[in-house]
């Protein structure tokens, strides 16, 4: 079964590694979001890209879900000491990252093809793809009227303004980077990782020619299951659940699955939310309500286990 | 008694320092080449600069001499993994030097500004000038008809090619950095210190308005003193002693006067060499031989102390 994965970054990366493990690694085809993509620095970081690759080359850190395990600190440390701008945190292993992408950037290389060595270079064993080559940048719409870039939100304030909106400049130029829509079409089907609805997926969704394949090839039959992010209407990371509230729904199961309405065959929620699924299956969908807490690598290989078996009942 | 120094790299930054022990803060101006400048994964490096403020600042490296004492190298491991440039050597935390160098350059600051805010943060006390806040670029001509970019030359292909000739692009057009002219107007004396006299002295020379100044100074009588950087037919670092005789000159102490004569109203050599100091009299100035091996911060400070000594007796 050929399965292209659409993944954020810390949480989406370990469903895509947990596929990883279930699935023969021709058969997995990973689409990341890059529109948190950012410079700083002069760096062109791609924090998503980065921390699926890290994870399924099984360099992550552990603890922190984003970055390089046994990282070091000290480009950041003299950075403060000088008055740099050190509010995004940088570990000395993974600014290499950085610095030969732009490197390679400047030299005319596409990102895709950048990423593919990369994860040669990583050991790295599914395809990953940037969902484009052509900068797409998330902007966020907040209640001061302000807009701002997604990583100054992010990291700089630390997801304190209240959003309002989103906006995902550059999608309606931005081609699918080369690959994605060959994914698509030859795909079984499609797994929606346990990755933010408004910051991770949209964006992948704004560029037309992604969302037109996967809608084309939906109406063709194809399977499409999301894993929720959302767990007894908290996210585990990241600011998913504020992000609904301050839109004005209720950060729940139910609510992503509504989100995702008429694309979906089927969702994966919690059992803590079990009580949903029926409401789910309501809007015209398939629900399973299972343990989706990935704490270890076992974890991750089953949810991803369960949510393939879920593919072929749903 | 006010001191402008003029400085390379590892000797010049050691005897740097040791006048920096030996007089008031105030009265030490070290003027630096930057003709190695260079721009390397998208950074602007300054190793002379970086060298001589490390040095000032005692964060140098005290085994390599340029660097930063207790650095790591995690990026330069994780960029080899990648198949990045790694043959020129950055350590983690000198990479935030880099990084914010480059970031304030692209702001509009000009080096000079950003070197002074760089002394502020790392506690140096001199004064500390690059040559020039605009660019100049010394190019190695070879044997082989190849002219090659400094570092180039120097670190990848580690000063193999024989050397023919210099050439300090941009010079003719280069106007000294603010405070460099001023500093050699209101000086009581000079100081060459042992740093390479083809790629790290002459290069400060070439900047027209230094050069001028500094003439028109020597006329009116202020003295110049320079410190040998060949002991016993070698340099202690460095193509020095390689690159006189590729040139068709012996290296010797006597040639380093040689090259700086007319300049010069003294010239320290080393005790090894005292047998020259009657051919370098011989050339119109003061002699004085003494250990000029500069191993312990005593070593540096001892000769900074006698080369102060002997300025105002020659």
């Amino acid at each position: 079964m050929k399965i292209v994965a659409l993944a954020g970054g810390v949480g989406g990366a370990k469903l895509a590694h947990g596929l990883a493990m279930a699935l023969p690694s021709a058969d997995l085809t990973v689409v990341v979001n890059t529109g948190d993509d950012f410079t700083h620095l002069g760096l062109h970081i791609c924090p998503d890209v980065d921390t699926v690759c890290y994870t399924l080359a099984g360099l992550a850190n552990p603890v922190m879900g984003w970055g390089l395990a046994g990282e070091s600190w000290n480009m950041l440390d003299s950075l403060k000491r000088l008055g740099g701008p050190s509010w995004f945190n940088m570990g000395d292993r993974d600014i290499a990252t950085h610095l030969e992408r732009t490197r390679r950037l400047e030299l005319g290389e596409p990102l895709s093809g950048i990423t593919r060595a990369f994860c040669r270079a990583w050991g790295v064993q599914p395809v990953v793809l940037p969902m484009s080559d052509d900068p797409v940048a998330t902007w966020v719409q907040t209640v001061a009227g302000e807009e701002l870039p997604f990583q100054e939100y992010f990291v700089h304030q630390g997801c304190e303004p209240q959003v309002t909106g989103f906006r995902f400049v550059g999608a309606e130029a931005a081609r699918a980077a080369p690959g994605v829509v060959e994914a698509i079409h030859n795909a079984d089907a499609i797994v929606i990782c346990p990755s933010n609805p408004w910051v991770s997926i949209a964006p992948i969704l704004s560029v037309a020619e992604i969302r037109e394949e996967i809608w084309s090839r939906r109406k063709a039959g194809m399977k499409i299951v999301a894993v929720s992010p959302i767990i007894g209407g908290k996210a585990l990371k990241g600011p998913a659940a504020k992000m609904f509230a301050e839109l004005g729904i209720q950060p729940t199961a139910l609510a992503v699955a509504e989100k995702y309405a008429g694309l979906l065959s089927g969702f994966v929620l919690d059992n803590v939310d079990a009580d949903q699924a029926q409401a789910v299956r309501a809007l015209g969908m398939a629900a399973l309500a299972t343990d989706s807490v990935m704490k270890s690598d076992d974890d991750r290989r089953r949810l991803a286990e369960i949510t393939l078996a879920f593919l072929d009942v749903c």
